[in-house]
């Protein structure tokens, strides 16, 4: 069991850490996007590794819980902790700082509370670029983007959180400090621990820094929105460019006409420059190599896809602000449904092969709960779709709440089903427990638990998020 | 402590597995191809998963060891235990068989004994690549080369073994199955217990078949071999070379005149068709999308290359054939190493800045232990030198035995020193578990026992591999 976290438990610590350390959690500490948790603790916003050290020491000696918390943007509720013994909320966000970067080595080293685009603007400045890409990035944070093992747009071609890092810097439960902050490319000593602490969403320990990957800027890139007959087509078309231009494929997200359908309705200005508005398209993105011109490969994969009978009508964009007009219709989806108000929304990941049938089953299966709308939209490249159920136009989600659990229940079964997970990108947080619990494998869950109780025993890291306390 | 594995406890195990299970232990299986380690134990060759993990149900239930038995090609001897109480060995070679290839999803799926050529064999025959390249692929198997997280030529465009693969099958100590074989390119469902697995030598579970990623075939690939002026010249020539083609760079090898010398030396055939033979060259391969003829790439990075002195000479081949005969200089270095007999090999890595100062550093202080000759060469993209220290010509290998331990320790202080790895790409195995112990970091020394005791709390797992018994 667990002690809440007391002012005067808190007392104890200033002979220990800086005033600057204690500080009043606000609401961006206890609310999350959602707006499905609200969380509770007493914040302390320590300035160095060895500050989070002592912060841990202190916890794990008299069992206090703590809910590390970065930008505060994860979707899952891993940041906010709503019941239990109140926790220590420990916020990341002062240990900004990018502490060097090595362009000829395509290394950044960058603290738990630098911003996403802070680190990208960092890598452009040296020439090179950081590929991690999503929504929030303009608040997110290192620390819980890698805690989260975040997606987002590239990971087609440049993997996800955990494929951008080679080393970590780590304050375990105990208040020890893993220097782990590696910039090698290769090292084979030992067990990769790394990859386990990306993606564990602090409950294994707290992510103090990072050196993570850059990659090089490709020498041209192009843009092109292409309707696709269907997901299958849209398929198709994803293995024709990859024949002919291979990995350079940077992304290629595909969309339904109910997303550009409520940037209207939501009032916002992002368009789909094709006339009729397609059912299916999707949004191609290469990175191209010295020599090639992005608008002929992107016109010789259209050509051929036309061919095939895959695609009938598209734009490629001539201007980088062309380019920027097609990616905004993407980007802006999320806010689109953010104001029309999900019912329920999923982050689901099928095998490749699956998706066309997943999306055909996936509107059979929820005629059950009665008339809804379906915004499916996504990492086509990845399997990876976000399927969100809205209700008809001008119903209001709150007459949704009683259905909420069946369409969820209908949309995550059938992703397993497929082989699929019900967490592709935004992880367990507390929001999926009970679905881990429900469709994880009972081995890996054994395995799991194991190794918090190995490395946290008395549980205080982030306590009832990934695994049930 | 464990217990031996005696013929009266095989005895048990015959009434739940098949006769042809039980076999003799070969030459193949007690011995390593330095022969610096001899194995001992009783053989036993499962078929299937389930037989898999009837063995190890009953070897935990006895506490008595296992070490699993790949295609037998480790370098650090994790596959054959020379002390202690016999164990099992346990050999994937009968779990050999492809179960699936689904192009379309670019995925692979095989079992643990499946032999790397044939993998890539069957990647082929689907119009993919499976980019996992090492000298010993025509007998490494898939399961040791994911439990080693072995490395080799194509890590720098398409890393290491751990991000060849989405999902593994995997054995436990206690003989249980996860069933963790996914085709999914994202999953954020709870802790990272793949790429656990991978690299873990074996000691933490048995993997008994993996999903592969396959990539898509480059549209033109072309090779060239330049002269470059020195160690930092050949680094300043892959940062111009990934400026024009970014990561389309799929091999750059470094090369001392010591490997085609020691070619000669050997009486090997692979010769370098450059006159005079240079002191320092780079083996280029780039991997195009369609529209590009990578003769022309190629001879625009040496234009650009000369112009800034990096180099003065080099040869772009014009076949596939050429192609051939200049990696085969690179793949037979190997062979010729063996064949003169080292005093001592050693796979470090530094931060890709620090290779210059490495080597200059490194060989004068090898200088204290008198005169020998060193072949450095290795995956200088990924910061990977094989740095391998001969006798002076005519003198033989037995006779340096006493410096070894030094040769050794120089080496490895110095990679060390430089924030290195003493294990870049072969792992820890047993030769290695004393450098673990010394270079590696306490607090993860004190993580990987806690999850080895979680894992498998009778250490039956191979003992002594990685950590000490």
């Amino acid at each position: 069991m667990l002690n809440p976290a007391t002012p005067a438990f808190l007392d104890t610590l200033r002979a220990h850490l800086p005033a600057a350390t204690f500080r009043e959690a606000g609401p961006e500490h206890l609310q999350e996007p959602r707006g499905r948790y609200t969380g509770q603790g007493l914040l302390l916003a320590p300035n160095s590794t060895e500050e989070v050290a002592t912060i841990l020491r202190a916890c794990h000696a008299a069992r206090v819980g703590v809910v590390p918390h970065g930008g505060g943007t994860g979707l899952v509720g891993g940041q906010v902790m709503q019941d239990g013994a109140a926790p220590v909320i420990l916020s990341l966000a002062r240990m900004d700082a990018i502490r060097a970067v090595h362009p000829s080595e395509n290394v950044i080293v960058a603290e738990a509370g630098a911003i996403l685009a802070e680190v990208q603007a960092a890598a452009r400045d040296a020439g090179r670029m950081f590929p991690l890409s999503l929504a929030s990035e303009g608040s997110a944070r290192i620390g819980g983007l890698l805690s989260t093992n975040a997606g987002g747009l590239n990971v087609l071609r440049y993997g996800n959180a955990r494929a951008q890092c080679l080393g970590l810097e780590v304050v375990t439960a105990q208040g020890e400090i893993w220097h782990g902050l590696t910039r090698l490319y290769k090292d084979n000593t030992g067990y990769g621990l790394r990859d386990l602490m990306i993606g564990a969403e602090g409950t294994l320990g707290v992510i103090t820094a990072a050196a993570l990957k850059l990659a090089p800027v490709p020498a041209a890139s192009g843009t092109a929105l292409l309707q696709v007959a269907s997901p299958r087509a849209a398929l198709d078309l994803l293995a024709l460019a990859r024949d002919r231009v291979g990995d350079n494929v940077t992304a290629f997200e595909l969309m339904h006409r109910q997303g550009p359908e409520f940037l209207i309705e939501a009032g916002l200005d992002a368009r789909v420059p094709l006339d009729p508005l397609p059912e299916w398209m999707v949004l191609i993105e290469l990175g191209l190599p010295e020599g090639l011109r992005p608008e002929d490969s992107l016109a010789a994969i259209f050509e051929a896809a036309l061919e095939k009978g895959l695609s009938e009508d598209g734009v490629i964009a001539s201007s980088e602000a062309q380019a920027q007009a097609l990616w905004a219709v993407r980007e802006t989806i999320p806010e689109a449904n953010r104001r029309i108000g999900s019912i329920s929304s999923h982050d689901i990941s099928v095998p490749l092969s699956s998706v066309p049938d997943f999306i055909a089953q996936g509107g059979s299966a929820l005629q059950e709960v009665g008339e809804v709308r379906i915004n499916c939209f996504g990492h086509l490249g990845d399997g990876n779709l976000h399927y969100n159920v809205f209700p008809p136009k001008g119903r209001d989600r709150r007459e949704f709440d009683d259905i909420r659990p069946r369409v969820k229940e209908i949309v995550h079964d059938l992703a397993h089903g497929f082989g699929g997970s019900v967490s592709a990108e935004h992880g367990i947080g507390r929001l999926k427990v009970g679905d881990l619990e429900r469709y994880g494998d009972p081995v890996k869950l054994s395995m799991m638990r194991a190794i918090k109780s190995a490395l946290d025993p008395n549980g205080i890291l982030n306590p009832g998020a990934v695994l049930r306390g």
